[in-house]
Formats: structure tokens, C-alpha cells, sequence
């Protein structure tokens, strides 16, 4: 078995993440509603032995309510019935730093991983929808920079609530009736421009100290956060190079907050198509590229780029589109749609035909033998630490490549082919990490 | 089988509602830490036929750290992990209205009215504690007139938001590619003096549609709040003649919302220890007194009656306490615990004693058969719908309870022998009160 191993997410949402998933004859979308389907997206992913599984999450309905489907659950909630139904694999959950407060959020997620024994994580999301702004007392969405400054605050605080409870603070002392050791529990006093929290938090220190920290944005303040928080990074990345430029500018930028490149796992995300031959891939992607509602394409490209689409002609190419310091929402996606209309010179239609799979994520259609090279290939050449699965349909989507493409990854020796460890930090091999973390540190990274 | 039925929820608190419940034989403290403890609890509550299983919350460690038990989990997410062990049985979480904001805590409930299949309820509480206000940005706690404003708003908002999506607003139309109709699906452009809310929520109607509202204020404006809002209520009630004049006063205060007297079931609290005689049932409780820590005992009292006793003589009455005015926290348990102390002439040593089991509710010793009279009575004479039963220790408290008093109130026709309903809001007899309350009513409520 080779040294450096793949760590695989399985990024779920709702039946597929193909828009017209819900539609296609390969899916049940009454699943949609229902809880055991998902518990059953969570046993598939620890048959394949994945590190992890990860639900997105949105604080307003926007544009989907007719033309796609609005997830029902929300994700810790969600996450907390899956615990109860599987043992070992990862539990991420997307939550914002924009809205709500830290003290809640950092109880929630040690909650969450009390009751998965060690298996919670955390996707830090900052909210670019002024759809979500409106649903908490705000006209506008705050700005870019003001959202990331306050997840600055705001994970610093959750950091040092999870910690306000030390290892072995719970004395369980039957005899002279002590539960806990005062002098290992403390308030945290935080006095910020944001934030006045006291503390402790009203949970004990959680099995794995602190539920993991993923994070997903792409713009400059987005990277720079990462470098400074993240144990795990999600991104759209379409292909090799671009892959690569992005694994190198976030690992150098590590360095930066004392922290060491392995501390931090890239998973770009990936739409996997597979079948028997490639041909039957590609008819299979096809099929679905079929069922797309044109109508809902065209306004969710619409809030990609920041122009109003909905009258503008399929068969044009984009008109010309804001400058990105005009973008409030997700600087990185808008790039990444901008650059590949403009470098693949294509029309509307065959734009969202493009994003219709996985919103901007690259979709791959081949064997599972192609997909695994595929995978390799990002692996082996510094584009990734591993992968952000992203099945078109579920479950079958993610049952063919935990039946197909995983075993193929495990005969290259190159995915775990039991688990070894029992936490979601210890999968992603990043156990020791919370150590190095202590509240000094933190310190002396923020002076830096 | 009569035609009036108990309504039984038991109230769960870790291994045991008594303080000392942990370091009793009784009980395996380890217990404190384990998720499946509580899911086992459950299916206990279910093997009964009990309507419900409850959680209380807090929002702050409180002084509970050293002698007292803090709770692990977070109630909803723990909800959500019980939900996935049992069938049938309610699922009623503590959360606070004075803290966080309206659609964050709509789509929570909303979530794991969703996981249950329609088994979930909020317990709607003001959080009195100064504590708990430093964790969310405050001096002080809010006055207990603002809070009991901010929780209507509060309450109003969510109402709105959980009936945003109309019964039916689903269409998973596969062959239009319609999810959604969105003439069904409304924004609530709510804009009042504390929150601003756009909406629609980003959660589909829960089976459900409103989550049953729970409350346990016994304040004037408790009482009030209770009238206008809550399908249950909970209420520390000490004597018959106390939980009767409970009951007809706030009974008759639910005219006033132009609500009938049967939209709401008042649970008075009991704490039972029941054993094969009645010298043993006492003795089993002489068994948790002796464990009691004084220490974390006078803590506790100081808080409730707005005095610190830590350096008060245990065997001298309690010293001249402040006026009602002046309490800003838990107002019906501060003049509980006064008259209590009064009318018994008890020394301070002697109320702990009679607080710990069950912190101001009423604890009752003996027989199966005498606690099940003991409920009738209350319930025939006008002082109960159900109960709010409070075991002492858990497990055993519980199954108990279970297997030796449900049978008794089986056989006298005054319990289910099976679940006839799905819901929670079946179990209380109130599936139909939700469309009461639509929209348009709570309006002319409100100016009534
Ligand atoms: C795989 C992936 C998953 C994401 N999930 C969410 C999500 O669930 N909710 C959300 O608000 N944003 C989500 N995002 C968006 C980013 O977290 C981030 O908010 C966005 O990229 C804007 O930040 P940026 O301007 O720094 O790129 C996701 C992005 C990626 C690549
Ligand atoms: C059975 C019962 C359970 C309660 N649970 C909680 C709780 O979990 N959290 C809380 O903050 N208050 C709880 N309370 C307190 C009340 O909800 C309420 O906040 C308190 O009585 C103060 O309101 P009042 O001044 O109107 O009485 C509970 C009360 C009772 C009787």
C-alpha cells in the first residue's frame, strides 16, 4: 500500500445532484422525503469505506421553489438520525457564519459529535444570497469582506468554546459527588467588535475536541481563510492545471499561519457519470442533460453572473457580464462560469447543458476504470488529496462508485480498504492536528 | 373505556431528574455520555404508549459544574437520534425564544417534525438566566416583560413561517419537471418591531404542518402567553388545591384568544418513586436525599429565590427574601419555593431536601397502585389532563412507571392500550386544532 492514500467525500443532495435528477427514471423522488433514504446514503458510503459524507445547505428557498427540488432536512438534524444509523463514517454538515450566533452553532456541532462518538465536521459558509439576508433582518448581504472578517470572529469563538471544556474536565466522582473539575472549565470572556460571548459552552469538550473544519469558498479572502482555519477544502475545479494552481496557492498559503501542508486535504469535486463502456456513459449523462428545465437553468445562471438572463436569447453567447469587485455572492464561481463560456466559446444552451450536472463542478462520464485513472491522475500529478464525490443520481450514483470505482482505488493501494480509525479527524488523518491548535496559537497566527 | 383520557409525557433529564440521581446504585453515570441511553429511553416512553418524551435546555452551564450534571446533548439533535429508534412516540425539544432568531429555530423544528413523520414539539421557554444572557451578547437578562414580548413575535413568526408552504404546495411533477406549485409556497414579509422576516421558509411543510407548542411559564404573563399560544403546558403544582386553581384559571383564560378549553392539556409535574410497599418507596427515596451535596444544593436555592445563601445557616429558616417585583428570572418557582418554605416552617436543610427530587415539583413515594390513584384523583378532580412525569432515576424510574402504573390507568380505562394516532398532535387529541389557527385568526387575536 502506498504511502499517501485518497480521502473521499460524498457530497449528498437530495436525489442527485444533476438538477433534473428528481425527473429521471433512475431515481425514486418521492426519496426526497424521506429520512431513510439518506440513512441509506450513509450506510453505502461506510460500505465503500468513505471518509466522510456532506450535505450543503442554503438559509432561503431562492429560485428553485418551482423548477428544482428544496432540500427538506437540515443538515445536523439530518446528520444526527444518519449517526444513529452507521458507525464509522464522517458527518459533515454546511452551516453559516453570516447569520445566527456561535454559541448555538458551536453547541449544535458538538452535539452532533457526542452523538456520532467523534464523527462531526463543520463546512464554514459565509451565505452570498440576499434571498438569505432578508430572512434575518438585513436589506442587502453583508459584503464580501464583512462576511469574511465576521467568520474570522465567529470560528475563533466557536474554537474557543469547544476548548472551554478541557480533556478530562468530567470527573464522573460517584463517591464525593463531583461531576466535573471547576478549574478545567472555563469561560472564554470574548469581547470582539462582533461578538460578546462569556462562556463555557453548555457541552463538554465533544470526542473529537473539535468537530472538523471544512471550508469551501474560492476567492482570495475565501483561500486565505482556508489557509487559516481549514482541515479540509472542497472546489470546483474544471481541469488539471486549474486543479493544480489552486492545490499549490492554498498549500503556500499554509505557511503563512504556521500551519504545515498536510494539515489541510484539497477534494475538488467531481460529477461522476459511470457505466459498462463509455459510450454508455456519455448516453447516460446525456439523458439527463435532457430533462433540464431550461426556465430554472437561466435563473440560476442568472445569480452565477450577476445579470438578469431570463430574456436573453439560448443560442447567444453571455452578454457581457458585471466586473468581478461588482460580485457580492461567490467571486469563485463566477470566474470559473465566465472562463469557460469565454474559452469554450459557447452559447446559453450549451452553458447550463454544462452546469446542469454539478452547478460548475467538472462531470465525467466513463468507466469506472476511466474514473478511477481520472482520480489518480488529479491525485498523483498535486491537484488533489482526495475527492468530493458528487453522484448525479441517488443512491444508484453513489452506489456505483463505491461498488466499482472504489475497489479499483483499493487494488491500486491507494484507499483504505477497512477503516482503521473511529473519528472523522482520524479518517482524514488529521487526528493530532487539534493539538497544535491550542488557543496560544491561534494567538500568535492572528499577530502574524 | 371512558371518553376522557390521560395524556402522559415523561420529561427526561439525563440519568435521573433527582440531583443525586447519578451517584446512585440505581443508575450508571456513564449513562450521562451515551446517545443510546436516551434512545433506549424512547423506546421505553414508547413500550408505555406515552404520548411523549421531553427535554429541558438551558442556554448556559449555569452552577452546575462541579455537583450537578451538565447535559451532553443538544435537545433537537438528540430528538433526532431517538427519533430514529422509535416509531410512534412524541418528540418535544426546549428552545428559547430569547435568544437566535425565528427562522433558524422554524426550520430546525420543522426538520425534525420531518425525520419523526410528524412527532415533534417546542417547548417555548423565556430563559431567565443572567448566565445565559453573557453567552448571547447582554449584560443582563431582558426584563421579564420584554422577554414574554419578544417570545409573541417570536412565536407569531414561526407560525408564519411553518405555514409559508401550504398543505400540498408539492407537486414532484416529473412529466412537467414542477416541484413546486409557487402560488403555494408565500413570503411572509413579516417586518415588526424586534424581527424582520421575508420568507418563505426553506423547508416544506412538515407533516405536521405547526409542531406541537409546548410552554411551562406559570408567571401572569406566563399564563397568558400559555393561553393564547400553548397545546400543552407544564406546571410545577404542589398541592390539589394549587394545581386546581392552575388549571380553571388558565383554562378560563383561553376564552379570551377565542380558543376552547380543550385546545390545551395542562401536565402538572410528579416525581415518583414507586416500590412494592410504601415504606420501601420511601425508603428508596431517603436513599436520593442522602446523596444530596448541600454545596451545589444552596446554589441552586440562592438562584431561585434571588438570595445568596452560600454562607446561610442549613438549620436556621431562610432569611427575609426580596419582593416578586424584583425577581426578573423564574417567578412561579421563586414564590413556590416561598410558600412552601412558609407554610412548613422548614429550615433550610429540610427544603433541600424537598427540592432535590424534582426542583420545586411535586415528588410523590409509594405504591404503583397509589401513584396511578394518586393521578386519578387529580385527573377526575380538575387539577390534570395527563402528567409530566419526572423519574427520579433512569432507567429504572422510567420502565417502572411503565410497566406497573400505565397498566393500572390501562385497566381503568383511562390510558391507550395502543397508539391510535401517528402524530404527536394525534396523541393529545389536537390533530384538528392547527386549522383553527390559521393566519387570519391569529390576526384577530392579536387585536382582541
Ligand atoms: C463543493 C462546494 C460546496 C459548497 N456548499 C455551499 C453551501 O452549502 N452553502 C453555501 O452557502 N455555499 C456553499 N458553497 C460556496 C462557498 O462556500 C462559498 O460561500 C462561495 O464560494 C463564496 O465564497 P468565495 O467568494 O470565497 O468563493 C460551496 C462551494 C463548493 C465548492
Ligand atoms: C416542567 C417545566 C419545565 C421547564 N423547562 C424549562 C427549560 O427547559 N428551560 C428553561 O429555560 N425554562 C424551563 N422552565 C421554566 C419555564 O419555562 C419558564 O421559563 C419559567 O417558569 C419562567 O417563566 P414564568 O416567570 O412565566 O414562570 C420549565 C418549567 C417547568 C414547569
Amino acid at each position: 500500500m502506498s504511502e499517501r492514500q485518497f480521502h473521499l467525500n460524498a457530497f449528498l443532495m437530495g436525489v442527485g445532484h444533476h438538477e433534473a435528477a428528481w425527473r429521471h427514471p433512475n431515481t425514486d423522488a418521492a426519496n426526497l422525503l424521506d429520512v431513510k433514504h439518506f440513512q441509506n446514503l450513509g450506510r453505502i458510503a461506510e460500505r465503500g469505506k468513505l471518509d466522510s459524507v456532506f450535505f450543503a445547505d442554503g438559509l432561503a428557498v431562492g429560485p428553485r421553489v418551482k423548477h428544482n427540488t428544496q432540500a427538506i432536512f437540515e443538515p445536523v438534524t439530518l446528520l444526527s438520525a444518519i449517526a444513529a444509523a452507521t458507525d464509522k463514517v464522517g458527518l459533515i454538515a454546511t452551516a453559516s457564519t453570516s447569520y445566527g450566533d456561535p454559541y448555538t452553532l458551536a453547541r449544535k456541532f458538538a452535539s452532533l459529535d457526542h452523538i456520532s462518538g467523534g464523527r462531526g465536521g463543520w463546512n464554514i459558509v459565509t451565505s452570498a444570497g440576499a434571498d438569505e439576508a432578508a430572512n434575518f433582518g438585513l436589506g442587502a448581504v453583508p459584503a464580501h469582506s464583512d462576511r469574511y472578517e465576521r467568520a474570522e470572529e465567529f470560528v475563533d469563538v466557536t474554537l474557543d468554546l469547544w476548548d472551554s471544556w478541557e480533556e478530562g474536565a468530567i470527573l464522573l466522582d460517584e463517591e464525593t459527588g463531583v461531576f466535573a473539575d471547576p478549574d478545567r472549565v472555563h469561560r472564554i470572556d470574548h469581547d470582539g467588535p462582533r461578538f460578546s460571548v462569556a462562556g463555557p459552552l453548555n457541552s463538554p469538550r465533544s470526542p473529537q475536541g473539535r468537530p472538523l473544519l471544512v471550508q469551501a469558498g474560492s476567492s482570495e479572502s475565501g483561500k486565505d481563510f482556508a489557509a487559516r482555519y481549514a482541515e479540509a477544502v472542497f472546489t470546483a475545479q474544471r481541469t488539471l492545471e486549474q486543479g493544480q494552481d489552486f492545490y499549490s496557492d492554498l498549500k503556500s498559503r499554509l505557511i503563512r499561519y504556521g500551519r504545515n501542508p498536510d494539515d489541510l486535504k484539497v477534494l475538488p469535486g467531481i460529477v461522476p457519470f459511470i457505466a459498462d463502456t463509455e459510450d454508455e456513459a456519455k448516453a447516460l449523462e446525456q439523458s439527463f442533460t435532457d430533462l433540464i428545465s431550461p426556465e430554472y437553468s437561466l435563473r440560476q445562471l442568472s445569480n452565477m453572473v450577476g445579470v438578469d438572463l431570463t430574456e436573453h436569447s439560448l443560442d447567444a453567447p453571455l452578454p457581457p457580464l458585471p466586473d468581478l469587485d461588482h460580485i457580492q455572492g461567490n467571486k469563485s464561481r463566477y470566474q470559473l462560469v465566465k472562463d469557460l463560456a469565454e474559452t469554450e466559446k459557447l452559447t446559453v444552451r450549451e452553458l447550463i447543458g454544462k452546469l446542469g450536472g454539478g452547478r460548475g463542478h467538472r462531470t465525467f462520464a466513463g468507466t469506472a476504470e476511466q474514473v478511477a485513472d481520472e482520480l489518480t491522475e488529479w491525485f498523483d500529478k498535486g491537484a488533489a488529496d482526495g475527492f468530493n464525490i458528487m453522484p448525479p443520481y441517488l443512491p444508484g450514483g453513489l452506489e456505483i462508485f463505491v461498488d466499482r470505482v472504489v475497489p479499483i482505488l483499493q487494488s491500486r493501494g491507494l484507499f483504505r480498504t477497512e477503516y482503521t480509525e473511529s473519528t472523522l479527524r482520524g479518517h482524514y488523518g488529521l487526528a493530532e492536528s487539534v493539538g497544535k491548535r491550542s488557543r496560544a496559537t491561534v494567538a500568535v497566527e492572528v499577530s502574524a
